[in-house]
């Protein structure tokens, strides 16, 4: 990736005789950084959340159903007028985790009809740790 | 619940215009027992996993996608000849957290085409913790 702290790893997926089993995080991970909370999003077709930035969370990003893109932007170098962007489209049949540091901005788009999102964080949701930014304070072509 | 310690939550499900955010685990919800790992698993309608008992894992079974029927057996008074057993089934329309302590024998069934079961559990799986018994080892009936 181009942001060097988004981290990409590939947690296992073991079939069974009846279903698989998909891993999402372990406390073993290189990536864990303590467990806040895990939740759940859904995300329609082209449907886009943008933008949003975590200034103490760090977020595990896995995609369980459909797929979704991500769009990130760093700007922690603002003052250099460096602004680096990343982009991925994950989802069960491209299995992977996106460890998502404090102080990236990032936005997600459904690509599919039904989407689903799990979130992995190192502390609970707070309102006063978040940042939000319109969708169009960053120049991005979603379609 | 017939067994006392088998506890029934609602985690919070927050409608947005996107779809929807919902809660599976917070390291402040009162069934905390800390965070080992998280998994997700499949199974097909009809499929029956059973029998398994954790000795040292607490687990908070949630079934995100189609329906499941979790089957729960306790003979921790095994000395006393009482048997006490529990049934549910649970999904997105019927959104509840299963948090099953060490001791408890369970087994589940697939009910829907799709159905997808998260484990956020409070250690990282280890065969030797686990019993597993053959499904004609408990009667019941899963047709």
């Amino acid at each position: 990736m181009n942001i060097s702290d988004l981290i990409i790893t590939e947690p296992n997926v073991i079939p069974t005789s009846s279903g698989s089993i998909m891993h999402l995080l372990k406390n073993t991970d290189a990536v864990f950084r303590g467990f806040g909370e895990c939740y759940l999003s859904s995300i329609g077709m082209n449907d886009v959340r943008a933008w949003k930035l975590h200034n103490l969370m760090t977020c595990n990003l896995l995609v369980i159903k459909g797929l979704v893109k991500f769009v990130f932007v760093d700007n922690r170098m603002i003052n250099t007028s460096q602004t680096v962007t990343d982009e991925i489209i994950i989802g069960p049949d491209n299995y992977k985790r996106i460890t998502v540091p404090p102080g990236i901005t990032f936005g997600f788009q459904g690509i599919c009809d039904d989407n689903l999102i799990i979130n992995i964080a190192n502390i609970c949701h707070n309102e006063s740790e978040v940042s939000r930014f319109n969708i169009d304070s960053i120049k991005y072509n979603w379609n």
